[in-house]
């Protein structure tokens, strides 16, 4: 396929891959997306916090108000000798779009965009609102990004009723997969405390790999709950553990070790906390704990908004769609927040963050078939 | 104390301290001594392994032949600053040696050879021989020391009956312990496999962490020994565990663990290795396991060395010492492997490997007055 014969889809997301956007720049993607939703009646916001820029775009005032999320931002490329199309081209070849961020996620973000073009066309008078949430801060440290414009929204009362993340969500091919919740994530870093000491005078030390040790079997074993009709159980992982001074006749004075919950709406993050500290007590340790709750599960029951994208899928693809809350962490976790519907819905992810990043080009037609879809079974109505 | 006014010991001992000889150097220290052993009627042999310098000097070829071992070497000074006396000066002030080596163990070295010139001109016609093995690798990796004289005086057939390593045995006072035995010394490098993936998707990975916990609990409360009448009980410790990427959210592919056990009479290698494998096996584990012996136990039994040993130091000090096998390893382990006899005596070690390393200067008198005890109690006799 000539360069020159690309879908209207494929042209934008080709355009977003050649802005060299990793975490936290732009790269003049946004800029590149208000500009045509400028020409829409979009009410553009470009919203610049510390190192990241995001975009808040808003198409009327009424109910309901529907939300396009996602970020314009990519993970780095690593060496692009391992390439075996340059990352940063964009280009199509074989019915395959090439390059960092063609799944995850500057695909959606064409989609969405061309999506709503079409739409607005087809329906100047739609009913409610469209509005986009764009970050360049998805990737990185999610400080500066949709957090602080969920923020914004919520001080001064600007609420979203239903919104669609732009996550490759599929697993094999477009539309298999779609994510209407996800599990909350939860980080300890425990630092076990002993008595440092020569190995040769055990006796004199106390040693925080010993001591440690059961209680992680004991953490590590316990089932924490057991899920629901929407979730799987709660899981407990062990990431990394570090003691010792390298030496191989020193006894430690402490260990560290660091550990991750995956949780479900069946548990809370202070169960979650009180259950560690329970154990850790019951094993007499001398320890320091924090946390970091890196996000709180969330959960869009079956309803309008699931319904409409399962049966968008189901008439562009053919597919039935398998609602799914399992997987890492999204933006949507900060939208859903506010009480808002959330639901997630892209490309297929085999190829994200990986060398050699790629997707399917027509799966980004179809996509933007899908997105159209869904904002007319939600904005025109009888 | 002007230092001009110092005993023959002292004088000795400052000089050598005044050779900064920060292994494997040996900044002239054994010809120093080496000149003066020749002179009463020594045969040195300089024995110089890869970057070592090492010396056997040996007066006679009868039994029994009774040897000074200890080692001309000492360990980095850390930041000069931190003394409050130069560290390679020598100096006597109020009563007290400092330098780097004044305990460990060039105050020992001293003694040793003013107790021979004393002892050699008081009874030119001694019984049997005396030797002294002096290396300048005892506190690096000791390859191209001790044991390699050892080998050397194996491979001649050249036995020792009697051996004293002048380390610094006292804790308190000089002679309130003598070393007649080590504990052995067996390392362990243990790497579990699991497979890695992400904390999202723990059904995809195997986490070696959580795996490897209940065996490290059961190894660090098993009963490997309970020890003799000369040994403390076998012990294990873990010195070091590492596990983890980094990342929060990647479940790691292996687990690093090294251990180290100091062990008995009671126990040999293979027993503690096949006991560690067998529990490791119970486990179920998927790992690798490599070890290095960092010495073998020995233990001087109760006879004529200890006996003369104890007597010469209740003679000079007062002092009823007592036989310990307990602490770290020493040049003693290569010894005594060829079946001869070996204690070690030397002045408080409160101080070595530590800045501001010093000794009590009468000690060192005194030790030279135990060393010639101890020569004129087994190679005069009537």
């Amino acid at each position: 396929m000539s360069q020159s014969q690309l879908s209207e889809v494929l042209e934008l997301a080709s355009a977003l891959i050649q802005r060299q956007s990793v975490t936290p720049e732009d790269a003049g993607c946004q800029n590149l997306m208000n500009s045509r939703l400028e020409k829409l009646g979009f009410k553009i916001e470009e919203l610049f916090f510390t190192d990241t820029l995001n975009t808040w775009a808003r198409k009327g005032s009424q109910s309901p108000h529907f939300c396009f999320a996602g970020h314009t931002d990519v993970v780095p490329i690593g060496d692009e000798k391992d390439w075996r199309h340059p990352p940063f081209a964009g280009l199509v070849e074989d019915g395959i779009l090439h390059g960092r961020g063609a799944a995850d996620m500057k695909g959606s973000l064409a989609a969405m965009v061309v999506a709503t073009e079409r739409f607005v066309s087809k329906h100047p008078n739609h009913q409610g609102s469209i509005s986009f949430l764009i970050t360049s801060d998805e990737e990185g440290p999610f400080i500066n990004g949709t957090t602080k414009v969920v923020d914004l929204l919520e001080a001064r009362n600007e609420k979203i009723d239903m919104c669609l993340v732009g996550e490759p969500s599929s697993r094999e091919t477009l539309g298999d997969v779609v994510k209407n919740g996800r599990r909350g994530s939860l980080t300890g870093y425990l630092t076990v405390k002993g008595i440092q000491g020569h190995v040769a005078y055990p006796h004199l030390a106390k040693n925080p790999i010993h001591d440690v040790a059961p209680a992680l079997t004991e953490l590590s074993n316990k089932e924490w709950d057991t899920g629901n009709a929407f979730f799987p159980a709660t899981s407990f992982q062990i990431s990394n553990i570090n003691g010792g001074t390298g030496a191989g006749n020193v006894i430690p004075g402490t260990v560290d070790v660091q550990f991750n919950f995956r949780f479900s709406t069946e548990s809370t993050v202070e169960q979650l906390q009180d259950g560690v500290n329970s154990i850790l007590k019951a094993h007499d340790l001398d320890y320091e704990l924090s946390w970091t709750v890196n996000g709180l599960p969330f959960l869009t029951e079956p309803g309008e908004l699931l319904n409409v994208t399962l049966d968008a899928i189901k008439e562009v693809t053919g597919i039935e769609a398998n609602p799914e809350t399992t997987g890492g962490t999204s933006d949507g976790r900060f939208i859903a927040q506010t009480g808002c519907k959330v639901i997630e819905l892209g490309p297929v992810n085999k190829t994200i963050h990986q060398v050699d990043e790629q997707v399917c080009a027509k799966s980004l037609d179809d996509l933007a078939l899908i997105y159209e879809s869904i904002l007319e079974k939600l904005l025109v109505k009888a």
